[in-house]
């Protein structure tokens, strides 16, 4: 099957490599062209710019970093609508809130074409091992006619209705997430400053109720304050914000996500931005200005 | 091997079976005496008060439900110390914070006896399959001595030093837990009032990298309304009032934990105390006064 | 002086009365025209649209509740731009936030008008009695031009510079404001709790260092449980999103902000939303819900 | 009148000083004797221990620093209580929590004194002017027969009824104050972050509803960088955290002051712990690892 995949970040070249290696045609494209190159040694093809993907290609995969990026390369010159029409379908996999997805989806449908909104849970290593979850919502029929596709990146897909469904969804996961690794965080932190291994903490956490594939994952390299980005902090602040804008449109009260991400832009102002979320811990562990 | 067993709450009375079920010869005590009841239909007898156990056994296991309980069986008229003596070891396993560990140790070490303070991580399903996880620090030789006993009541014990690091640690523990239950209902919450199915989030959840045995317990209970306690309300937000006290005093701030304590507070002022700590999803969930 | 004046809510009728009783020929118009009335016993000329009454007047003032609003009131059929030309100013009084005004700006320049933010600090009271803070931004020219109406509407004008930092002055101010008042109902529902008098917490506050106006106005009325809207709470909790969008924006923590926002949407979600801010206070009071 | 005078810390000295000037004949002691000198050559005498000091005086002042100097001041060999005798009077102004006001009531009646509790609010220039507020509760008699000394340290007296009621309006006043006092931080910082004069924002604050004394007097050193000590933030912290146990106990949650709390326990982990408690403003601020 023959697809085009726009966005080669971390995410969208580990998903595009596993639709390489599964026998799919791909044609790419990246804002930095030279990221292609990597896809194109696989055997990928190049598309100039994401109308020239969209012309070739019967369905077009974009996998972007924020709202603003997925707007970009939708509605800009050269973007995807400018080649879109009947029979084309465009699958959005970017993380994105309900309104930017259903702000695209119009557009498609106006033009003839199939919208299908499909953030993932998982990050980089999922991503590798063809082992995301897949949030879909959105036209049905491109759902289905996806699924050989979404069968070697993920290891589930779920159909969630409408669209703004798949990024309401998305949101809520990676809240809870981002609530989690502060809290986790803050409990390394105290385990530390109170006398006791922090590497006990995580064998303890291992074994019970709380124990979690992140925990055990991400724990040893925080201890050892290495934050190499699998999920960049800046990407999980901005789903804290967003998922805290869609509390805010139904006045849903988060207080403990609200406390989470005023940590992660804590975090942000200290320089953590491009490093994994899990630099959080490092704003928690606090700066000594004199003793 | 015979111990003396304090305490028959929703934990202690299924640690006790366990040891009974095991072998061990138990006497038990607790303040409302009908409690010891079930435990005698099983084969254990009765001690009329804390010092009548403490005299009868040469290890005695406590397992009471916060630091006031906890100090008044240790210190007051019929207590446990009036009975101590060299050769005798007492095995707190009761959550208090490492003040009242101290006091209790030193007591004990001043009148020849071991002590050992041993709080669990695992709530009431654990406690009944002996899959407990054991947090000890205190005396070594009485740990080693405590294992067989340790071994039906938990999957793995720690020995994690001085007096108090057992203490500070499951409080490290249920701190994390108690923010990571407010995470949990927010995404519950959230996920409810932007029209997406609680099931569906719960599905997505197991399957990714924040999949915990503890979402997948309580979720399906909570969205069903049900707070059957297995662990109280207003003893998990002791624990985060503890675990703050801890912060506290070493100058961590804790502000994600710190906004799941005051939800706490608050489920427990709209009387929610008594249920299962996941009942804090019903605060979160709110009232409206008026459309 | 001749102006336009465009919403005519609990501020905008307030503010449009003084111009009126301090000889300025105003022509008014509201979203719903009835509201028109009692300005037209006093004076006012109605205009049947935004275009209708720019059309009419050299200057127009606009005091609309928030950036939809003045989006809608600016760009919309029948809006004020329609019929903005060379020579004209406009005042746009609204809160907002600093991209709205900007984008308002940009096209008013481009027809060749003058524009102005000119968001105000002070609600219902200082509004009738004149006694606002104008907080202005934008064409200077237009600024020294509007002095005459300014000085009638408020006690003080200020010049903030380039477009946007009208709109952020205000954010910040009532950002500081909305966390004070949900200090004071946090206050407030300690003493009581705590079996302390609230008049006596009322009168020692009046004497110390935290004094404030608005805790002297609001204070006995909050402890009466009368709410009666002299600036409505959603309108504050909209203040609090926009401030800490600003602050993200820029990487600036505020936690004890974020709080107050998560407050005031559980506020919201009870049903406060057209109540005075100070409504807040109910939330932190709590409902039991058994006891 | 002759009184004893127990503690000479920032506010000690200033109460004591003011009553030698106006005639009252004082007997000091402080831990640290050094500090008695000062007040020697205003014509104060000196008394080697708290109970030298209460056998000479028929009524004994303290101000002393948190609950355990308060505790230790009256319990400890050469303490209060062992010269406390009938007849004899006690007024604590030092600020803790109810408990410990309790503990040293009780044996103080036992022993046939009088006792009042009466902490203050203001702080170093109130307490140099004169001008404090006194929050009293306890023995109604001592209350009216201390009035000629709280004349000259204060403006006003307030009798709140049974004991512990002094503390706990301290508190809840305090808890508001710290509450502000990062309200006001937030907003100074988030004004330079968005490219706005902080000067005017201390302007525009000073004439609204939320103009304070304590924004007017701290506002401009806060903007320098200058934390000279008038209440030293550990102090402003503890007395948080002794707020937050009072709505504990109460159940009152309180989220704003717990994240106001978190922030200044990060200041004192940043060594601002003697610095004025208005140096939370650093703690805002945050500090840049890299850009």
């Amino acid at each position: 099957m023959e697809v085009g995949f726009l966005g080669l970040g971390i995410m969208g070249k580990a998903m595009c490599m596993n639709l390489l290696r599964n026998g799919f045609k791909v044609t790419v494209w990246n804002r930095t062209l030279s990221k292609c190159e990597e896809l194109v040694e696989h055997g990928a093809s190049i598309g100039e710019t994401p109308a020239a993907v969209m012309k070739k290609c019967k369905y077009t995969i974009a996998m972007l970093s924020d709202p603003s990026a997925a707007l970009a390369v939708a509605f800009d010159k050269d973007g995807v609508l400018e080649q879109m029409c009947t029979g084309k379908g465009y699958i959005d996999m970017s993380t994105v809130d309900a309104d930017t997805s259903k702000k695209i989806s119009e557009v498609i449908s106006k033009k003839g074409g199939y919208f299908l909104e499909a953030p993932v849970s998982g990050s980089k290593k999922p991503a590798e091992d063809g082992q995301l979850v897949i949030l879909a919502a959105g036209d049905k029929v491109l759902f289905d006619e996806a699924i050989p596709a979404f069968n070697v990146m993920g290891k589930k897909s779920f159909f969630l209705g409408q669209i703004g469904n798949g990024a309401k969804m998305k949101l809520v996961v990676n809240m809870i997430m981002g609530s989690m690794m502060n809290a986790f965080s803050e409990g390394l932190v105290l385990a530390d400053r109170s006398g006791l291994s922090q590497q006990t903490l995580l064998d303890v956490l291992e074994l019970g109720a709380i124990a979690t594939p992140m925990f055990k994952m991400k724990g040893p390299a925080m201890i050892q304050n290495n934050f190499t980005p699998a999920f960049p902090l800046k990407h999980q602040q901005k789903d804290m914000r967003l998922a805290l804008a869609l509390g805010d449109e139904n006045a849903v009260s988060m207080p403990v996500a609200a406390a989470a991400n005023e940590e992660f832009k804590k975090a942000r102002s200290m320089g953590f931005g491009d490093h994994d979320f899990s630099a959080v811990y490092e704003t928690v562990k606090t700066y000594g200005h004199s003793k």
